[in-house]
């Protein structure tokens, strides 16, 4: 920091503890703290969906990761059984639907996800340190220009010895509120048209997102519908009715009377 | 540890070492090892099995978790624009089908997966400490074993003065290979019938998963295809063309035109 940037920051600080206690009079601007506050809003929401857009990503890659995995555990099962099984058979076509559904979300979901959603997201949340610093400057700007109306009015209250205080404090006064009042204005009059900006800007980014879940959602179908004709049409209403329940509790009983799984 | 037992490991340490020094002679069974390999597999495969399940669960919660909150950032998003516009409406219909999807993955697919699928896996792990343990036994009751026959043959080779010994050594030489064959055979008759019951065990579990899996895409596409509407044909194609990207680039010249993000 400069010497004169020092100064001007010891002298807001000053500025700030006597409007603290009632010396220097506080200028609100409450059109300008209504934009303020939904710019703080869109600043908030702007990072949430930048938060939980990466968040389904990752939820989208750690499930086809889990479930080619899976795949793979349960093909080796089979395998290592007999491979000519109805078991066997449907492991092996759900292998290849897992497979081809990972193929098709790393070419067509991944990087169009990156590409339309989290890029444009990215380039929004840029913005916000650029404006939060020209919000920064008006309120400093705003310290200066109450502490140079405080001073106009001492020296008119109680006229100084030297003459020439009066208009040198008048002109202080005016340039203060000059460029306060052209920083004020502009924060007011450009917010509205950034948060404006906003809904052409996402529009295009939310369609994708919600394009790319159906297509992640029919992809899956489509490929995993394919596995299910290697089941008895019954098994459905097999759960239903607790069977297989029965069947799993049957093998358990079975596993248990053997010694080695400490049968007594 | 008993007295006992601390001089029972004490001995099979000795006849460790003396196996490794060549000085006592080392039982192999391939039949029991070939079972051994098997089950070891085996235990890694269940294990595998049951982080893996356990991770696809788990990204299925977190992706229709982001699912639900994005919603509520996208529907927040225009609910502060134009709450009449075709985006508004669009995200408002894509809000009610996410609550509508995770509501029935909570329903319809959490607890059955639970059910069906990590329990089972469960109850099988729950079984490999046993058998690993009568594993375990079975090499001690080899050492004793390889001992016993070590101390016959010294016995038989160079004669004691005291005749008694003889016999005590062939007595504690076919107690010790009685009980080791007792316990190598049915781990040898039994790890392959365990074996076997893993397919009719695991067939209800992984046929309750693909169909769980189809389930969800399933879901997914009828939910969320009913949204797809909101959207104009011409869309999908302009996507293809770049011109939605030309569209984003367009809104963020416009917003570095604005003198608060930046503009000179």
């Amino acid at each position: 920091m400069s010497w004169s940037g020092f100064k001007k920051t010891l002298n807001r600080t000053g500025t700030t503890l006597m409007q603290k206690t009632g010396q220097i009079e506080r200028t609100v601007d409450t059109e300008f703290q209504d934009e303020q506050v939904k710019f703080k809003n869109f600043e908030k929401e702007c990072q949430a969906l930048q938060k939980e857009s990466k968040a389904y990503l990752d939820a989208m890659r750690a499930m086809t990761a889990a479930q080619t995995r899976l795949a793979e555990h349960i093909e080796a099962f089979y395998g290592a059984a007999d491979k000519t099984s109805e078991g066997a058979m449907a492991s092996h076509a759900y292998k290849a639907s897992v497979s081809e559904l990972d193929a098709v979300i790393q070419r067509e979901l991944d990087a169009p996800y990156r590409t339309t959603i989290m890029e444009p997201v990215g380039k929004m949340n840029a913005y916000f340190p650029i404006v939060n610093e020209q919000i920064s400057k008006r309120n400093k700007k705003l310290l200066d220009y109450d502490a140079a109306r405080s001073k106009l009015r001492k020296v008119t209250e109680k006229p100084p010895e030297d003459p020439s205080k009066l208009p040198k404090a008048q002109q202080e006064f005016e340039d203060a509120k000059d460029v306060f009042e052209l920083m004020n204005q502009q924060l007011i009059d450009e917010i509205p048209q950034l948060l404006d900006l906003r809904v052409p800007f996402f529009d295009p980014s939310f369609e994708a997102m919600i394009r790319m879940q159906c297509k992640f959602a029919e992809e899956g179908y489509e490929k995993l519908g394919g596995v299910q004709r290697y089941f008895a049409d019954n098994v459905r209403d097999d759960y239903a009715a607790g069977q297989l329940d029965a069947q799993v509790e049957g093998v358990l009983q079975e596993m248990k009377e053997l010694s080695i799984c400490g049968a007594s």
